[in-house]
């Protein structure tokens, strides 16, 4: 292992050859140690200072986890740039703590300030819990926030477990394209791109790509393109949508996890993945975040921790649509959209039926055919016409993941795109049913929504690292 | 493991408690497969059909793997529609294979055409090596193609291998906005974005996100943001271009992979990571798709082996800009651009170095001041002034990688950025600075670039699943 040898782990430093050896170490590292150690050197971020006539505490900081390393020094090391916020080197002997709660801490034989901070002027303040709303206005310093740096944490270590999911179930990760030139698939507003001095000019000139082109809003047809050579396809990126929405579920840049599963009939397959994406990505960040989890259902959202773990230990409940739309009918509560077969269900509608099956994840399957877009696999039932369609609802969100069976048979597809006047645009994705032609399905689900979920956070705008939204693009 | 319960591996469908266990298997699990199995249903793509007097051959590819799976057959389960490039699901017994170069065969007992393959009009045919240049034209079916099927698993393997030398070594994943408001970092021309409507009816119009916005050409300035609260943070994504180019090396949309690095002062930490990762994602790539790569090492590169094993064995070389500039000058080769120190390397020079350090990867380091961006940190030597600069440069592609050391001290860069009349658009830039500064520094590798080189593949264009360059956006 080159990697860890030259990065992470126990690095010397070996200044010259008569002085012992420094062992450069992280927070996490410190803090982890098993044994007493004479010459550690941690560098981080203070993020409080403490200073008695005998001794000054610091708590040292690096991003390696949501503890800080305490360390103590005679007061003599105090200096007027030791401040909250300051960049610092510190060099001693690490020793066990006294304290129960801590395992180890630092006692200083040096403390240099590498970077100063500006007190007065920094927006963030010593041992202050800053409201999340507070620390948004702050785009480039929010990182530095307890709350945000564990939500930064988690962010990543459930994107490498997604990723880990799909590649230990033999599925073939696929960068499916940002720029497109599908233009009508009908998933909302969409955003266009052109060269800047092409934009700045007229829209009528030339376009870049000859053709308009859009971001995308979804890897899933050029998921289907590889369905048909891998069986199973996975993608995980940023799609796109231009809608004027200021809600606390919505960005105009997200990030989605979509799959495809070739060789597949029934819409059960689908959900099963979907379940178990969900249930094996929330195990891993719940062991291996176990702390910066504990700061969300702890302050944020303090009844999430055990109803987290009832979901993981029960079945996803599932009902059809028809049932749904039948136990809004017979609900005492009156909605302002009434329920109807054929309508849509609305946020209200969605609540309540999560509600109803007791705030648990509730897969709603087989949609009216004329409410879903042309891919969705005809159920050829009837009168109420149905497609192989499913949302997964969860209480507080919404829909977290959708998916659906596609349209694999070629008539059938011939005469939805027809109808739709979409025949030319799509000749390509008609082709795929010309040539070996397999059932198949998929889904998506939408990754800040997932991390919301879990960690019981209101607002996407604090799961995201960079939110962008109808008036703002911060940075 | 929930996951690999439901998804991969060895299942169950029983039919009726009365017959045998019909055992699912991918074309990797049967060709893998320690023993023989009596009830046995693969699913996939005919590759072969092979009709003798007394047996009719297969061979099915399900994208799991390069190989195929031979299934030996009665003639009389021959039909009309099992054609290459149909879909079948083929039952029967799994044996070992007489045939010295595989391990195991399908026996089959039925042959169920899932979906036929109209082979007139199906522009892949049998047994045909197609140049890669041929099968570019169908990018909605050629990952059906031999070739592009191993480049999309070693695409995908080298991704995972990319997230778990960062992970190992304790970085954090960001996602770095898309979508970003900075447009005067001077990498080359952009993409601008706004709402559909907003661009076709007028630019005058008031932007979506209020202020002009730009697709991302690197995440570096975003990086630097959390290398404020994270010592080891990278990311993974799309970057673009808008240059008018039609080159083998260049893309509208393509991928790279950044990593910023806290309290570094040295260049040579920075290179050491780059090394390592090239390294260990190779090393792991090599032994996860042997038989995929080994198709480009014998069809498309065939030197391309050796040269990856001597790399991997040494240490890259590193000379600086100006020794660079020295060997050029003493080059016996006359140029079309004639070296001069203060002058960019174009790709003739940057060739000519190559050759000269022997054909393996160079670093070439400490640029002239004036030719690099206003975050490059100051080396503060003269006459001849330079900045922390690294580019790695790889034979046949040219600049692999490229990174530096930022400028942390807040004067240098206040009046380097008020030399370029920037101060006020990167006043958040400037925070970073002013609120626990610390020296780093951080790099970008190009994942197209780098996947052209280990294979050996001469256009860019061959290595992404959909190519995005100027006047074309299929798809």
């Amino acid at each position: 292992m080159l990697g860890s040898r030259a990065q992470g782990g126990w690095r010397a430093l070996r200044r010259c050859s008569s002085l012992p050896r420094v062992v450069r170490l992280r927070v996490r590292e410190a803090l982890g140690a098993r044994e007493a150690a004479d010459a550690v050197r941690v560098q981080g971020w203070v993020r409080s200072v403490r200073s008695q006539k005998e001794v000054l505490f610091l708590h040292i900081n690096d991003g390696s986890s949501l503890e800080h390393l305490q360390v103590v020094a005679n007061p003599s090391l105090e200096n007027r740039d030791l401040t909250f916020g300051s960049a610092v080197e510190v060099q001693g002997k690490l020793v066990k703590s006294p304290h129960r709660k801590q395992n180890m801490e630092l006692q200083a034989e040096t403390i240099r300030v590498v970077g100063p901070c500006d007190i007065w002027s920094f927006p963030l303040k010593m041992k202050e819990r800053h409201p999340l709303e507070y620390v948004r206005q702050f785009p480039h310093l929010r990182c530095r926030n307890n709350t945000l740096g564990s939500l930064l944490r988690i962010r990543s270590e459930a994107t490498a477990a997604i990723h880990s999911f799909f590649q230990d179930n033999g599925y073939v990760h696929i960068h499916t394209p940002i720029i497109t030139s599908n233009d009508c698939e009908g998933a909302g507003e969409l955003f266009q791109i052109g060269a800047s001095s092409e934009v700045r000019e007229s829209a009528e000139k030339t376009h870049f790509f000859n053709v308009p082109a859009f971001l995308t809003v979804s890897g899933q047809l050029h998921l289907e393109v590889m369905a048909g050579a891998f069986t199973h396809v996975f993608t995980f990126g940023p799609t796109f949508r231009a809608e004027n929405s200021q809600s606390r579920r919505h960005l105009a840049e997200f990030y989605m996890v979509e799959a495809e599963l070739s060789f597949t009939e029934s819409l059960q397959d689908i959900m099963q993945v979907m379940e178990d994406l969900f249930k094996t990505v929330t195990s891993t960040v719940l062991s291996k975040c176990p702390r910066d989890v504990e700061l969300f259902h702890k302050y944020v959202a303090p009844t999430q921790k055990d109803r987290l773990e009832q979901i993981l230990k029960n079945k996803f409940v599932t009902i059809s649509y028809s049932e749904a739309v039948e136990i809004l009918k017979q609900a005492s509560q009156t909605f302002t959209f009434k329920p109807e077969w054929g309508c849509d269900l609305q946020t209200e509608h969605e609540k309540y039926l999560v509600k109803h099956c007791g705030e648990v994840p509730v897969f709603v399957i087989n949609y009216p055919y004329d409410l879903k877009p042309f891919y969705m696999r005809d159920n050829e039932d009837g009168p109420q016409h149905t497609v192989a369609a499913v949302d997964l609802l969860v209480p507080g969100i919404g829909e977290l993941c959708g998916g659906s069976l596609r349209e694999e048979r070629l008539p059938f597809l011939e005469s939805r795109l027809q109808r739709l006047g979409l025949t030319d645009a799509y000749q390509w994705y008609l082709d795929l049913r010309k040539f070996g032609s397999v059932p198949h399905g998929g889904f998506g689900m939408g990754f800040e929504r997932y991390l919301q979920y879990i960690l019981g956070v209101d607002n996407i705008k604090d799961v995201i690292p960079f939110p962008r939204f109808s008036h703002s693009c911060l940075l």
